[in-house]
């Protein structure tokens, strides 16, 4: 049955308690935005579902066609196309190999066809992305036998072909499951209905989407502001230091309580850091150690096991999570504290020290602990972003799992992981589950490798340089034994990087009113801010691979480079592109040899691009000059969004909508937050 | 309830169908040997049990005692130890991490307590080994706070210490379970209990025990049987020559037909290797083209997903089984051939081109294609170990897939996978679970390489020469391109690798008596031939970790090194030790640095250590000349078994075990199959 505009909803058997939809749904669906999509057929109907449900679980087959390309399932850093393989949705913070273990699997895909299907479970389920043909008894014996024979594991196991294998989905335990069908027509349709029926993407306050800064986890307060001064001093932007586990008394588990020693009067010093214009953010996790003053109320409503020594709250239940979320908001969010880091709220059984509660454990609510992985971060995002709200804090934060229902939640997912061209993946893949994913800088073997990764958060979700384990800035020194000896690099080779850095940083500030109008388009209509190319342009075949560049808003393409890459070829999706640094001109394909300093960007098409002039950090509500740079012959009006910034106030007013023409006119909708200078 | 002496079963719920019990308990417990282990009582009760059932399956807790360490759960190649650790039980071919996934997963843990547990299930069940504590809610609220702060992820995640932490079992699926705990009082007690329930380990022939050859993959039987010509010619010792997929006419999947172009007279070509005393092996896997004979008899019993286009028949039901079975015997063993290698059994749904069928496939008989999975080398096993048996052949072959109630099968596991450290470990875990496993040769590096890998087969289940990819002999050439094109090493290098392989071959089967013996004495009291250190000595924390070494037989440490190592010091469990080589005497410890041509041994204790002549090949009943290596002041005697080696005989009469004595003597049971050289 239409669920919603374009949203087909069917059931099979009887779906148990606890899925995505019943616990995490839970903003509105933008009912006229969906509306608005152009309307589109679903490409099959209910009678061409297999569904079968065993002891064992539920098995769905769904019909693909030859040719068809599969993308999603959730954050993926191993690959971007799912085509013929298998994905098991295991939360895992440690993925080695392809395997659909992930910190933020989601039981949802998308593909080139133009439609989506999200599976409403959270079981670890199973996705066989047609590699497995069905037996057919009638089939006619086939005459060809072999021909050469083949000596390498690779020619032996290579299948001829399997067009008409279907989609399979094997769900544990589950003796029924909704499925939700979006419609396209075309495949960013799709995505956007998705994001549109789970509320919206989240639009994060305008300080959320300038630079952050962890600082080290043995800071203590004096430290934390020295290095707050330093920052200014140097005119490096930052709008948000984040403190490490050591300001807690205990962590690992969390006692929730600032440290004696460390923090002796954290008023004064959350005040001060205030004062200096940071946004603050503290890092946890919820396991919760018995030193902690909700210990004893959470007790009565957490997991049979331990993690860390400390008690899992089971977040489904409301005097558990409201717990959870007052004492947030009377500790922290009411006295200047904007924005957390969720950390471990993933799984890791798996390595040398594994952590984390076991998928058979149980949970008050009658949660187990597989689907209570698959939950937690989604809870413990609904549960802490309540905290923000009670103080009326437009917060965005850090996360490290996530799963269905994700979009219109403020906080951006990262990894202890550290390859560079996975972290560059995981922006390409984010976006087809409406998930947020940051290449964090945390270290860098070389100041090649520094620069490139600090580009590729440029057009990112968040400019992150997460510093926690070095007490000085890398441009002070990258090797962390000589950091933390106070052993710098030659003053020169300082400079060098420390500019190098304000320009990267401020290269973001600069984007910030492009990001943020791209986040105002996720939020109201659905489109992705970050997106795999193949998304805006599924019929072009060249472009299903992908996964080392993104489309950043409408106009903008991000090409990351890696240290070591010293040229690289593009394939361009259709029209003409620009270079953004030189204005160059481009058709079907771009060959990009960018200095150590440059960040490869491409301009779609003839188009504005406004830039502002970068402030060290925002103020709330302050006027952004902007300067354009104009691309082509009859450069496209760029738009704007313009409420004030950082209030709720935007959920209930009209959206403040307007363009920036080549000219330098302005709508009058913008003129309140945004000039053009001359 | 003592089920067996000292094997207790317990069951919880109801148990479904389809387990390895109901499936694979095909041989009767040696009931005779079990009652002469010593008594012990179990380490605890079944009211000690804690079992929960839910929707998606069951969950065990065992107690586990402080400094209790885990071994077991199958063959793995990552780690020996389980102390700590999360694992599941996924068949996969490819395990790229330590998670358990493995090609013989098997539900079944000993622990240094001295006691062993099997669940009867074919579900990929995971075992928490200890790693998470439950909490407590009338703990006392503990008081340490943080001390310094941690600055990496390892120091951060290592938890205090969790002694007070069960045994976890998380079981899918299943609405109840039995679970059999075998007692010591020794580990080697528990696991020889294991064995013998199961009905004693595997007999091989003696002629399995001698050295294999696989050839050419796309030789014919002309390249063949000049293969097996040169062999003679260099006396290179080879019992068995292995043809891989080119003798099909159609593999990946497999046709089971011989190939016209190829083999067009495959009775001459068989006869021809029969007659110059090889016994003949033929490579397959059990997916069935739709060109073979049996395709159309197989497909009403057979799974509802294809693999490489092939039926995978459904060896649970009878027809099919038999089908099999009886077209293997007609066309194949009653033909000349004696051994096959049953290939991927196992799965690799997670590689750039996966294979093998879905978890959720269904099968005729209501299996579920995770329990297939389990269960599928088992049930192949099985299946072609019967048709050997039509044809009256003890057979001994490779299979890639194993699980509980492996012992009796004459089988060895074998593995793509070539780290060789993995391959040396895999020797030293197998043991646990009563399941062969051999670090096969398939191609080297170098010559060190080369000579290395040879010499870890030396006391390994089998000693195998794996050529599939390369047409001349890896003594003229190890590199496969250069092998291919004819372009061998000089003349001299040659001759040096050649005298080497036949020196290690030869030293294989001078260890010939002396391994058929131990695996008489795993077929008739349980105890593994091949062993880690800790099995038999689980005491000595300095052994615990010990993945390197093995105990082959009762007697001789094998201590196998790798390419680039130079020196190992490997802890010596108590008492006298001895250099195999030089006789030399070691207490405690013992640093190695042998020569690149050497495998270092180690002889426990004053011991004789009887040695064949080595022969190019076993004949059906020859006499084996033994030479005696002494050992100490008071040298133990050897023992032997005399059956004929070859055929079923040994079943039905009484064990002819007898004695090697220092002094050259022989008990009269050996003297129709051995003689004492001067």
């Amino acid at each position: 049955m239409e669920f919603l505009p374009g949203v087909f909803r069917f059931r099979f058997g009887q779906p148990e308690n606890g899925t995505p939809s019943q616990q995490m749904y839970v903003k509105p669906p933008r009912r006229e935005a969906m509306a608005e999509l152009p309307h589109a057929e679903p490409p099959f109907d209910a009678s061409q579902i297999k569904f079968t449900v065993s002891r064992r679980g539920c098995r769905l087959e769904l019909p693909l066609t030859s040719g068809e390309d599969i993308y999603g399932l959730g954050l993926n850093l191993k690959s971007l196309r799912h085509t013929g393989k298998k994905r098991t949705l295991r939360v895992n913070s440690d993925p080695a190999t392809d395997t659909g273990d992930s910190h933020a699997p989601a039981p949802l895909y998308f593909t080139t066809a133009g439609y989506g299907v999200l599976v409403d479970t959270a079981r670890y389920a199973s996705f066989y992305c047609g590699g497995n043909a069905h037996l057919n008894p009638k089939e006619e014996t086939r005459a060809p036998e072999q021909g050469g024979v083949k000596l390498s594991e690779a020619e032996l196991y290579a299948l001829d072909s399997s067009a008409s294998a279907p989609m399979v989905i094997d769900i544990p335990a589950a003796p029924g499951v909704d499925l939700y069908l979006f419609t396209g027509p075309a495949l960013l349709d799709a995505v956007r209905r998705y994001v549109l029926f789970t509320g919206g993407g989240a639009l994060p306050p305008e300080w959320g989407l300038g630079c952050w800064y962890r600082t080290c986890g043995a800071s203590d307060a004096a430290q934390v502001l020295a290095m707050a001064k330093e920052l200014r001093d140097k005119s490096i932007p930052c709008d948000v230091l984040g403190l490490e586990p050591g300001w807690q008394s205990k962590a690992y588990s969390c006692s929730f309580k600032w440290s004696p020693e460390r923090f002796p009067q954290p008023d004064r010093t959350v005040a001060a850091l205030n004062n200096m214009g940071y946004h603050v953010n503290l890092w946890e996790h919820l396991f919760t150690h018995p030193t902690s003053p909700i210990y004893r109320d959470l007790v009565p409503y957490s997991g049979d096991f331990k993690v860390w020594d400390g008690a899992v709250p089971d977040l489904t239940l409301a005097p558990a999570s409201e717990c959870f979320a007052s004492y947030h908001a009377r500790t922290f969010t009411s006295r200047g504290i904007s924005s957390f880091k969720l950390d471990e709220c993933d799984n890791s059984d798996f390595i040398s020290s594994p952590w984390s509660f076991p998928e058979c454990s149980q949970f008050p609510s009658g949660q187990d602990g597989e689907t209570m992985h698959s939950m937690l971060g989604m809870l413990y995002m609904e549960t802490i972003g309540r905290a923000c709200r009670k103080s009326n804090i437009r917060t965005y934060g850090s996360v490290r799992n996530a799963h269905a229902f994700a979009p219109p939640q403020p906080f951006v997912l990262y990894s202890d992981l550290y390859d560079h061209a996975e972290f560059i993946r995981g922006v390409t893949t984010c976006g087809f589950s409406g998930m947020l994913w940051t290449p964090e800088l945390r270290h860098a073997v070389s100041p090649e490798d520094y620069l490139r990764r600090l580009q590729a958060m440029v057009l990112s979700p968040q400019m992150l340089l997460n510093i926690w384990s070095m007490p000085h800035p890398p441009w002070r020194q990258l090797r962390r034994e000589l950091n933390s000896a106070g052993e710098f690099y030659p003053e020169e080779e300082q400079l060098r990087l420390e500019k190098a850095t304000r320009d990267i940083l401020e290269l973001r500030m600069r984007f910030l009113p492009y990001l943020y109008a791209a986040f105002a388009e996720y939020s109201f209509h659905g489109t992705p801010p970050f997106r795999a190319l193949t998304m805006d342009v599924p019929d072009d075949p060249r472009l299903r691979d992908v996964d080392y560049a993104w489309m950043a808003g409408d106009r903008l393409l991000a090409v990351p480079f890696r240290a070591g890459m010293t040229e690289l070829t593009v394939p361009l999706p259709e029209g003409d592109w620009y270079d953004f640094h030189t204005g160059e001109k481009y058709t079907g394909e771009v060959t990009l040899r960018p200095a150590p300093e440059e960040l490869p960007i491409l301009v779609k098409g003839s188009a504005v691009v406004p830039l502002a002039e970068p402030v060290p950090h925002i103020t709330d509500g302050m006027k952004f000059k902007l300067r354009l740079k104009c691309f082509g012959d009859a450069p496209r009006p760029a738009r704007l969004f313009a409420d004030d910034g950082f209030s709720f106030a935007y959920e209930n007013e009209t959206p403040r909508w307007g363009e920036v023409r080549a000219d330098g006119t302005l709508s009058p909708e913008l003129a309140a937050r945004y000039e053009v200078l001359p």
